[in-house]
């Protein structure tokens, strides 16, 4: 059969909406400085969806060094892999920064998140070993264990009795190859805000014999007494093995890092393929970050104030009787119920009606019938935009209740967009 | 057994040399504007090591483009994946105009090479395809073969006689499992600097059922008529399915691209997991890039300015009696013989008494016994650039063959670095 023909017919759980595609519900088009309120279709919205935790994506010390650095460097420099011609005392420089910030000893810059995560993953197992993880994990590690030759054992989201009984398996496999064991979690789950449960996989190490790789990509500079982290939040930061975060949220930046031993950091760089065989990270980008760390380490009343609107909007859903599942971290996710045309016109109201700018999430990634709406608070939100809020989710829930949004149906989903 | 005593134990085969890390061999720190003079331990030396084939890197137009989207812009807009909250209109010109130049429907973004290759591979084929592939393909398609669960046949680097056996082969799989075939190359192949044979491979359209993805990294900007690439010189761009070009290379940025028919394209939206899982490329790369692109169309002289390099240096050492393969692009593999320690001492002396910097590859990556120092010619050197490098090789071939650099040995390699 003809690849292309094959890919027409089943064009995957997002592109068999993709008929509808308009630039409203998917890939719309935000325009404006980053901040809480920016234009959507020459309308002012009010965004709770971009992951700028501490505001630094428009702070003003930010936007300098983001300015001098193009300006003096340029966006090219330096072309070239790191190990062959990409290197700089800048990203040495970072790196020492980052390590000593999440109490590391030494860490490794990655030109890209997504596929640092996969080539780390890659370079740290082979054939004999076994990586067990937790069955929420994100996209991109999702994707380094697909290129894993050995076994992988999945356990239920921070099911601990159950992660055990992994280890066990797991146990019996290297006993016979030689292999080690690789437990994968996140420090903060993007999807339902809890945190991997860390401390009671650290504490199984007592019993086990496992490395453990934490993606803490949502707990970077929101979480832990100095934002170090899920792993300083819950006082077991030694126990992670490789400790990574992208810069894509709270750093507002793109790349990425990965900390811990020095004598292991220092055999990855030899190995992880995506640094060797791509280019490094932009100077620009390597400077404006060590600005973001200086800010995120200088000014804790930035995460301060983050958690003021966390709580604020966090429990004035609560107490207006609404479900916020089992979040820990700012990550805020409003669930009702409904089915997936309900969601998409109780979404066209909130963007169109109440100028409010939100993501949602539908079956499949939640169970049938669940709508969740998702809400990333930011230092840079006011109480005024957590009451303005909680009004509009007041109004939408009422029409999603009464049926309004069920006779909308997919006339409605498209009308006038 | 633990992971990390395993790590350490089996550096790898570049981690292995790790231990005489010194910034020289590896990592080393090319300092100033990207040119072909540079800045390497204080010393300026004369650099053919850079991917910035038409000299765009430091172009006044490009430097005040990159100057002026980051002031304007900041490095963090837009924040979120393209589809969710990081889409904005340049991001669709530049689209579209990378479509036009290379002759396609349309066109989509990548926020990274690497992790693009993989997933567009992955998001095309699922375990009743077959993939058949060059054997010389660079890292990120072997490891977007990885993530595939269905068949994969390799045929010989442009073995196109081996490719028919192995499009049999895969016709006889796809029969039963009713999937299709996807054949993956190069446009310009990055070691040997060789083309992909696209006519050939082209031509076996008429006999088998498949589709064509391009990796043409070398190739965009470089070859071809207008520079739109391997498919344009070899006039089968039409054949071209799936063409991808990162910009890491003549665009001089990072970030790529792929395009092909706009219903194909649209429907990869919606399923390459890199992008839709991480975040969108920066407003600064994307202006950056819109310029570089208009220089790359607007100027050719830039394009005929590297061939007179290349030529003038390609034929400067066939004429001096050395090998440098099958080369049919820029990338200019002079071939040597010689251990990988005569090889060390060799690079040693070119960057430290010849000032040439360059790039070598040795075994493994070349069969024992060979040395492949590899010259990048840029639009932005000058022919005495290339005067001076024939003759600094001709002093090094001459002690190389006279056995000094044996002699030299490991001490030799890293004394007085």
């Amino acid at each position: 059969m003809d690849l292309f023909e094959k890919l027409l017919q089943d064009r995957g759980p997002l592109g068999q909406h993709s008929y509808f595609d308009d630039n409203f519900y998917m890939f719309p088009k935000l325009e404006g400085e980053i901040a809480p309120r920016m234009k959507f279709r020459g309308k002012e919205v009010l965004t709770w969806s971009l992951n700028n935790y501490l505001g630094l994506a428009n702070h003003p010390e930010v936007r300098k060094a983001d300015a001098d650095a193009a300006a003096e460097w340029g966006l090219a420099y330096p072309m070239g892999a790191r190990m062959m011609t990409g290197n700089t005392k800048y990203h040495e420089q970072l790196e020492q920064e980052l390590a000593d910030f999440v109490s590391k000893d030494a860490a490794m810059l990655l030109n890209f998140g997504y596929q640092g995560v996969m080539s780390v993953i890659d370079a740290l197992v082979d054939r004999k070993d076994v990586i067990v993880y937790d069955a929420e994990s994100h996209a991109c590690i999702i994707d380094g264990l697909r290129m894993h030759m050995g076994k992988r054992f999945v356990f239920p989201h921070n099911d601990i009795e159950n992660l055990e009984r992994q280890l066990k398996r797991a146990e019996k496999i290297v006993s016979e190859t030689g292999g080690g064991i690789l437990v994968i979690t996140e420090g903060v789950f993007g999807m339902s805000g809890n945190m991997g449960d860390l401390k009671s996989i650290a504490a199984l190490k007592k019993k086990f014999d496992f490395r453990l790789l934490v993606d803490d990509a949502h707990g970077f500079g929101t979480m832990g007494a100095t934002g170090a982290g899920a792993g300083e939040e819950q006082g077991v930061q030694d126990d992670i093995d490789i400790y990574f975060s992208t810069f894509a949220k709270s750093m507002a930046s793109i790349g990425a890092f990965i900390a811990g031993r020095a004598d292991i950091i220092d055999v990855l760089r030899y190995n992880v393929r995506s640094q060797i065989f791509a280019k490094s990270l932009p100077m620009p980008l390597v400077i404006g970050n060590l600005k973001r760390l200086e800010l995120l380490r200088s000014k804790p009343e930035l995460k301060d104030k983050l958690w003021t609107i966390v709580n604020a909007i966090q429990n004035g859903f609560r107490e207006k009787g609404y479900q916020i599942g089992t979040t820990q971290s700012p990550v805020t996710p409003v669930v009702m119920n409904g089915d997936t045309l309900e969601a998409v016109n109780l979404v066209k109201d909130l963007r169109m009606e109440h100028n409010i700018f939100c993501s949602v999430v539908v079956y499949p990634v939640v169970p049938k019938g669940t709508i969740i709406l998702r809400i990333i608070p930011t230092a840079v939100h006011t109480l005024d935009d957590v009451a303005e809020t909680i009004a509009a989710f007041e109004a939408v829930k009422e029409k999603l209740d009464s049926g309004v949004y069920k006779e909308a149906g997919v006339e409605g989903a498209y009308a006038k967009i």
